[in-house]
C-alpha cells in the first residue's frame, strides 16, 4: 500500500535529507521513526532531497508499507511520530496515496522561500534559523529586473553543481521577491525541478546585482553557459525553505511520473533522445530537488 | 546622555534577562557586548525581565553614556553590535531619550504573545522555539468567556509568584485568542505590568478552561485570592514572547514614572498608602514585568 507523507524540518542540525553513514539526517531520521511505530523497515523516497542547512514546510515522501500497517484515524499515528521522533522534524500529514504515485517523479514543481534581512540589527533572533543576515542595501528592483529574464526554460548549468549526464534544463516558472514589513526580504522560486544548488546560485546571482555589482544583463548572458560559472556565488543554505510540491490529479499521476523519468532521467542530452530511467542512480541522483 | 535600546532575542538558550553569576543572561552578554562597543561600562535597566527560555520581539531598556559615546549615526553602532552579539540577541534600535526616559517605571502597559501549536503533529519545526506543542483539542470559545472576565484592575496575587511587600494588583487590558492558518492558537496579553509568572499562570488556568478540567466561573473566583493558588498550572516558557512596551509622549514621562513608583514600589498595601520607591530593590525586584 502506498502511502504520502507530509514532512516539515528544521534543517539546522540535519546534514541534508539524503542518508549518509555516520551522520544525523532528516532521510534517515524518519525512516528510523516510522519503521519502529509501523514495526516495519520504511524506505522512502523524497521529492526534494535538500542540503545541510536547508529548511522544508511542505516536503513530500512516498513508501510502501503492508496492508493493515496503518491505523485508521491518521492523526493517531502522526501524534505517535510527533512522542517519538525530534521536534526539529515532523510528519504533518499521512495519507494513503494511489500506486502511481511517486513523490519525486510525479512532481509538478517544487515552491521555495528564501529570508534576507537586510535591516542594519540582522535576523530576528527568533527567525535566525531561517533567515540570513544581510544588513546592506540591495536595490530590490534591478533584482527583479534580472530574475524577470530567468523566467521560463532553459538550461541553468551555470547555476548547477555538475553532474555527469543530468541535464540542466528547468522550467523556471517563479521567482520573485516580496519586501516583508519587518525588514525581510522574501525570495519566492518555483520550478518543474531544480538542479543541486540551483536556487541558492540564482539567490547569489541576484544579490550580485541587488549589491551593484553585476548587471541584470550579464545573469541574462549565464543563461544557456555549458557548465556552472565559478563568477556565481552560491547564498547560505540556512535562508533557504522547500515550502511545497505539487502534483497533478491522480489520474495523470502514471503519466506524468513517465514523462518525468523520461526527460529527467540520468542520461545526456536533455528533452531529446533521454532513456526512461528507474535505475539505482537515478533514483539516488541529486539532479531532481 | 539617557540612550533608550529596543531588543529582541530568542530565549532558549538564555537564563532569562537577569545578570547570574555564572550563567548566560540576555542582560550580561548586552551589556559586555555594549561596554565593548562604548568603551565604557554599561548597565541597563529594562522593562521586563523576563523569565528562563521566554522570548522578546520589543524588549526595551535604558542606559546613561558620556556625551559623545554614540556615533551619529546610530545604524553604525546597530551594525557594530550585530557584528559582535551572538546571533540569538540583536540590538534592533539605539536613540537618545529625554532624561526623564525610564524604560522600567515609565512605562505604560506591556504586551506579550503565547503560541500554542494545537494540530496533532505540534509546532512546526522552525517555530518550535516560540510555539508550545499542545496536540490536544481545546475549547477555545471557553477559553475566550474565562479570559474576558479576567480584563480590568485586580489583584492577580492567585496568579503569582509571591514577594513580600509586593502589590500584585494589575490592570489586565487585552487577553484574547487568535487561531492562525498554521493551527496554532496565538494569546495576545497586555497589562500595565505583570507580576512574576503573570502570563504562563493565566495561560494554565486558561489552558485547564479549554481542556474542559475546569469552568470559566472557577477562573474568576482566582481573582482576588490573597495568595498564589496552588491549582494554577504555569505554561511551559518556550511559549512566551515580549512583544513591546508603551511609553507616554515625552513630556509626560516624569510624571508616569512618580506615579508608578508611588504605585509600584517593594512596599505593601498596593494602591493606597505606598511610599515612593528608589532603592536597589525595587531596582531588581521581580513585581514588574
Amino acid at each position: 500500500m502506498r502511502v504520502r507523507l507530509d514532512i516539515a524540518y528544521d534543517g539546522t542540525d540535519f546534514s541534508g535529507w539524503a542518508r549518509q553513514p555516520g551522520l544525523r539526517t532528516v532521510c534517515g531520521v524518519v525512516e528510523d521513526g516510522l519503521s519502529t511505530v509501523l514495526r516495519a523497515p520504511v524506505a522512502l523516497t523524497v521529492a526534494g532531497r535538500t542540503d545541510a542547512g536547508v529548511h522544508a514546510a511542505g516536503q513530500v515522501a512516498h513508501t510502501d508499507v503492508p496492508p493493515g500497517a496503518l491505523p485508521d484515524d491518521p492523526a493517531r499515528l502522526i501524534r505517535r511520530l510527533g512522542r517519538l521522533l525530534p521536534r526539529d522534524v515532523r510528519v504533518t500529514r499521512v495519507q494513503v496515496a494511489p500506486a502511481a504515485f511517486d513523490a519525486r517523479f510525479g512532481a509538478l514543481r517544487r515552491h521555495y522561500a528564501y529570508r534576507l534581512a537586510t535591516a542594519p540589527h540582522g535576523a530576528d533572533p527568533l527567525r535566525a534559523r531561517d533567515t540570513v543576515s544581510w544588513p546592506r542595501q540591495l536595490d530590490v528592483e534591478q533584482m527583479r529586473v534580472a530574475a524577470a529574464g530567468l523566467l521560463g526554460t532553459h538550461d541553468f548549468a551555470a547555476f548547477c553543481r555538475a553532474r555527469v549526464g543530468a541535464s540542466t534544463v528547468r522550467d523556471l516558472q517563479l521567482l520573485d521577491f516580496q519586501e516583508l514589513d519587518d525588514g525581510v526580504l522574501l525570495a519566492r522560486v518555483s520550478a518543474d525541478a531544480f538542479c543541486h544548488s540551483m536556487v541558492r546560485s540564482l539567490l547569489g546571482a541576484l544579490l550580485a546585482v541587488g549589491e551593484g555589482r553585476r548587471t541584470p544583463q550579464w545573469v541574462a548572458g549565464l543563461l544557456g553557459q555549458p557548465t556552472r560559472s565559478s563568477s556565481v556565488a552560491v547564498a547560505p543554505a540556512h535562508g533557504l525553505t522547500l515550502l511545497g510540491v505539487d502534483y497533478p490529479p491522480d489520474a495523470e499521476l502514471a503519466a506524468r511520473v513517465q514523462r518525468t523519468r523520461a526527460v529527467r532521467g540520468p542520461v545526456a542530452r536533455p528533452l531529446s533522445s533521454a532513456q526512461p530511467a528507474g535505475s539505482v542512480a537515478a533514483a539516488d541522483g541529486p539532479e531532481q530537488r
